[in-house]
């Protein structure tokens, strides 16, 4: 009997109702022959609420209290869902992460699952029952609770469809699928059927928020096929799987900004061997996630870097640069908040030439100025205004046509 | 160094600031020289309220799916705890039933502690933690959640207190002990000092709601001594222990009236050997508590049975009494719902002659009629009119001179 894999996130289990309608699709599900497996989040506002009552007692609670108390939040809607099945004559049984087995590592709030004992799950599914597992959770091997971190929920579920070998996994959300670009921004925007594993990641490390890269990872180091779909309709999503030869025909898969990140221009600084090194290296030990970075040629000596860095590191990022600059003899750190990263992706520009020709050409007839330009082998990033971005977005999505399957 | 286990109930962690109070009394315990253990049951309202959104997607969820919901109720009560203490400074660790080695029977909803794994617990302790364990809750050898019932977290504070050899257990509650009549009834009600088992036990199962008779059980078996007290004020409580012979010179303890019994009277039935036998054979077989019983001496072959019931059961019994009658040869059910029950308590009865004589003459001088009449060792029962109840109380109060130490 196929074995599919359901994840559903807060808003699909956010009150009766929607649960209701939920458990639904599950029986539906059932009724088509498969063994179902459901991985749920807290219902959406849940975790917020449990964070305030936490700070109001204490302003830095230990981690490992704050696994212990959000992981409430799923059990709270697995065992609600298991009661829904039950309700419409669906067997059903609810399992915490660590009653499904799910081990991790001990490092709370963002734990790495090691070990996946599916067992007990996979004896329910023979006795016909459906399995609803909280997901975000597991135990570390002294009992106690863990949490994944963002994204956790998602990558429960890749990571049980990989423990119990199952022929489908469903990731629902709120949107329809993986798109050529934000419906939002281009109304021509397209819900592609399928995107290869590093597609998928290098988009969502481009600002697409549709997963978190490392459920991506995991789906590709497993090899997790895993479908992206909305859990208010019965469109088809989009599946997320291997690169296979027939998807290279596509050279430009989807284009996506990020709108979070900050420009960071140390110039002035002396051109001697080392300089950067040591720049970079305080922003690593302060955890600061440098992004694009260019290395402007020194003229007499004086060499200028730029980079970007996520909003919320900014702060973070000038304050460690100080001593740094002072240690090196001298240099000004300038930021710029008002900047967006747009990127173009697709795994055909491995063998395609002229990608990046086509892109500055579309953004300069459209009058936008690139600052910044990276490249990987399956994406190309240009920094632009910020004020630009949207416009960015429609003038490279039309010059790749993507509106056109 | 000492041990003490506290148990708070749910109003103590009603919010945020009975929840900083209650942390505030642990760390004075700690700072005393105590390794502290404390139980919480879920702050008031959450249990309904989980039970209210199951009851909405399902009438009658299965048994284990509800024990896997209610206990959310005391793990977001314990992480909060510990989290308040952490706020303090206090070094705190919060467990699960699960976590703390509470080991249950599989009977879901009103499960058996079967054993106590107390190794965490005491390592934790031993390192210098407050341990804090959800009430209420355990796990079965397959690793199900269960809930232990009414009352269920006073019996995992008792149950604790003897797995670790406690020197001292405190039940926090929002009365201030035990009391030799209802305060709110008898205006000078005294509070005791100290109370054997069996008179609590008596006490328990005649109105006086300060704690289920089954946590009184099993501190007896385990001779666990525990005190009842408020969590509200610092006065001292109520210390419930073994019996010793001083205690002898009480003759009676204190007065309790139970005001949700009905009197049900099975007349006109044929007085022939078995009737009575066929008709506590059904009532025991419908789960209905039959307390006080009283057959009347038949005459001309007719005979009256009269017993008392929760009143929640009445309609039960009242229901597999009918094909019963049937069976036995014809008989009428009468239900008399406006009674109570009036019982004094005392383990001095039992060497004392003269109680009922006192309690019969007391009552008889206010008027008041009496109806059913039992007795135990330690105890005499009689049913009044509802209406009289109070005025019966204040009455055998006042004959056995409860307000006089």
């Amino acid at each position: 009997m196929p074995r599919i894999v359901q994840k559903y996130g807060g808003t699909s289990v956010g009150d009766v109702e929607r649960i209701r309608n939920v458990a639904e699709r599950i029986k539906t599900s059932r009724a088509e022959g498969h063994q179902v497996v459901v991985v749920l989040s807290a219902r959406a506002g849940v975790t917020n609420e449990l964070i305030a009552r936490a700070r109001a007692l204490c302003p830095e609670p230990s981690e490992r209290e704050l696994d212990q108390l959000l992981a409430i939040g799923e059990q709270e809607s697995i065992a609600l869902m298991a009661m829904a099945l039950q309700g419409i004559s669906v067997p059903a049984v609810s399992y915490t992460g660590a009653q499904a087995g799910i081990f991790t590592d001990r490092v709370h709030t963002k734990a790495k699952i090691k070990m996946i004992n599916a067992k007990p799950v996979e004896r329910d599914l023979a006795e016909g029952r459906v399995v609803i597992v909280a997901g975000f959770q597991g135990i570390d091997e002294d009992g106690h609770i863990t949490t994944l971190g963002r994204g956790g929920s998602d990558l429960t579920a890749i990571a049980l469809a990989a423990a119990i070998k199952a022929d489908r996994c469903e990731i629902y959300t709120d949107v329809d699928g993986v798109y050529t670009a934000d419906p939002r921004v281009v109304r021509t925007a397209r819900k592609l059927d399928e995107i290869s594993y590093d597609e998928m990641l290098e988009l969502a490390s481009s600002g697409s928020k549709v997963m978190q890269s490392r459920s991506v990872e995991f789906a590709k180091k497993y090899r997790v096929a895993f479908e992206v779909r909305s859990s208010f309709n019965h469109n088809p999503g989009t599946l997320v799987k291997e690169e296979v030869s027939y998807m290279e025909k596509v050279v430009v898969r989807g284009v996506a900004a990020d709108k979070d990140q900050t420009k960071v221009i140390v110039s002035n600084i002396a051109d001697k061997p080392g300089s950067a090194a040591k720049v970079f290296r305080a922003l690593a030990a302060a955890n600061v996630n440098v992004d694009m970075i260019v290395q402007n040629a020194g003229r007499h000596g004086i060499a200028n870097l730029t980079f970007t860095v996520p909003q919320a590191e900014t702060a973070r990022a000038a304050k460690v640069l100080k001593p740094v600059l002072a240690e090196i003899g001298g240099g000004e750190v300038t930021v710029h908040e008002r900047i967006a990263k747009l990127s173009v992706v697709g795994v055909g520009m491995k063998t395609h030439s002229g990608v990046a020709a086509t892109l500055f050409q579309a953004l300069a007839d459209a009058g936008i100025n690139i600052d910044l330009i990276s490249t990987s082998e399956i994406k190309i990033s240009v920094v632009v205004d910020l004020e630009r971005a949207d416009e960015a977005v429609r003038a490279a999505h039309a010059a790749f046509a993507l509106d056109k399957a």
